[in-house]
């Protein structure tokens, strides 16, 4: 199952990684059409379970798309909700009573022997399963009681991108379905705003100059934007390798905001709504000190900073912006790699299935 | 309640740091004293209202003693755990029903005005609450139903370090006394081993030389060591400014592995025990890649890396183990800081109580 990166003489670097996100609006309509039904279904049968508490198990990417869905689960169900520290089963064998709880676990090959074992021990402990990966026929699928395919389709390059926005929408769609809304009227135009800002590439290489010659790197944000961070974070550094440090914003002001100054650059992803208000003080605290500050987000944020990347976030439900600010934060790690004379497709010592035991 | 930094003339730099963390084993003396009875109490009285789900709230330091009370109550206590992401409370207002939850806030001072708020809201909503602070005075004991003093006498220094693992230690008491037993026997010679290890001054500025020039540093760990990877990149981050990324050792395999080689230096905290036996195929990875390989832990796995800290963990159960993990890195964050010409006592930009709403 592990992908081999190609060799260097075979492609242009970055192609592939480039090629996966220019899919990102087909792989969102054909979730919107071909996948929704399914997706409403199966949380239709969850729902009538009546789970009281939700876990959410992954790792690396899969796991930013986790801590979105439980910002969903939070706000829009009022369900408390965990991640799970995966070694208290798999390494120390705990057995937690599960009855009553949903436990998702996401992976995109859903092949990590890991997250098979530990769905394996939370359907026996209890729990109600749901695996949501690229594969439907993967073990991870067979060993959960329920099953969401996010019909991303292949991917070949080691940055995981489309299945990241894919993952997004199927677990938005789904958190919706668990409380009987169609989560597709509002997500409707999400492939052709995806389309336009896939286009500025131009405007991100701009921005990419910027991190050239980085040392490090911090992203921020608050709310909704906060999983966007965490996963702009880990692109930035599986590809380019510069260290990139997220921090929820309120988290910033409490220690790291030491190492902020004029040689750490921040991102900070402002999402159009509550989350983006919350984020104001730390935004502000950040401009005092002078700090580089690149914003993801509406416009009027972008003019108050450095410089920035403006969304059409206006358009667009607070909760599903998410899907839209990592492309530019994908497209500039892509572009800042390329500008530092790496290949994107193929980081080192990475495989594109994790054996993790 | 914003402690003002001494100005430089008034002390070497770094003595009030160095004086709190020399407190250490006094601190861990009073809390198996004076502090065990009231907190076995405090876990009988909460252990009857039979909580099914524990949610853990705090930010900075705290967050990290909240994580090792997460692993604590999963292998211990089989109870399903969240980490809060309070601004679904704060910002968005969510509401979730907390009936049979056990909401347990952690914060040094007690005075943030978020973690009030949301104990408050998770209290309204049902939730058996209890605060573990420093501060019997606080705010934050005051809205909670129960609270656990950790009796680590006023911190000064902007770098917690004797709140950390006072909190470690109240946590761990509490945890044990919540499936009735006295923590307090296991624990017995924490504080002496505290002792031996604070007076190992001179291994720690042989270590602390190694980082004087570095760029970033990774700290990883499996199971109980996590929180302490976390807490010893927060330490050196907001003392000496170093970059330092954590990540648990499955996590690091999923992609950040890419950034590590002869210029990122690796810390590992391996535990006597599962969590370090979990960690060993992460460790050969490392060792493969030829990294600059630094372990906190038993004597053997500090001879198999290229430097390293010893600790006399084969006396200590593996829970117990973080009170002592992070005590050379504490020790470590103060040197790296010295030597780089900086005060630990007053990093740019933080106060002592963080003010996020």
């Amino acid at each position: 199952m592990t992908a081999t990166p190609p060799a260097p003489d075979q492609h242009r670097p970055g192609r592939i990684m480039s090629r996966e996100m220019a899919e990102q609006p087909a792989v969102l309509r054909r979730l919107l059409t071909k996948g929704a039904p399914e997706i409403r279904e199966t949380a239709r049968r969850i729902a009538a379970r009546q789970p009281r508490f939700v876990l959410l198990t992954a790792r690396g990417t899969s796991d930013n798309a986790a801590l979105y869905a439980k910002y969903l689960l939070e706000i829009l169900l009022g369900k408390p909700c965990g991640l799970t520290s995966m070694s208290t089963t798999t390494a120390y064998g705990a057995r937690p009573d599960l009855t009553d709880v949903l436990v998702i676990t996401i992976s995109q090959s859903g092949g990590s022997p890991d997250l098979i074992d530990s769905t394996r021990a939370a359907r026996e402990a209890g729990a109600v399963t749901l695996a949501v990966t690229n594969n439907p026929d993967s073990p991870l699928a067979a060993v959960s009681e329920f099953h969401i395919d996010i019909l991303a389709g292949p991917e070949r390059a080691l940055p995981a991108t489309k299945t990241y926005t894919a993952s997004l929408l199927a677990l938005y769609l789904f958190v919706e379905g668990l409380r009987g809304v169609d989560g597709t009227r509002a997500a409707a135009r999400l492939p052709e705003l995806t389309e336009g800002i896939l286009a500025r590439r131009e405007e991100v290489r701009v921005l990419a100059g910027r991190y050239r010659f980085a040392g490090r790197m911090v992203l921020t944000s608050r709310g909704y934007g906060y999983p966007t961070a965490k996963e702009a974070a880990l692109k930035l550094m599986e590809t380019s390798y510069i260290p990139a440090l997220s921090y929820s914003g309120a988290d910033l002001l409490h220690g790291p905001l030491a190492m902020v100054d004029n040689v750490s650059p921040v991102i900070a992803i402002v999402t159009d709504g509550r989350g983006g208000r919350a984020l104001q003080p730390v935004l502000e605290r950040l401009r005092d000190r002078g700090a580089d500050l690149v914003v993801i987000g509406p416009r009027d944020q972008v003019d108050l900073a450095s410089a920035g990347f403006a969304l059409p976030a206006e358009q667009v439900a607070e909760e599903l912006q998410p899907v839209l600010e990592i492309l530019p934060l994908q497209m500039l790690a892509h572009e800042v790699t390329l500008a530092r004379g790496q290949d994107p497709d193929a980081p080192r010592a990475l495989a594109k299935v994790t054996e993790t035991r």
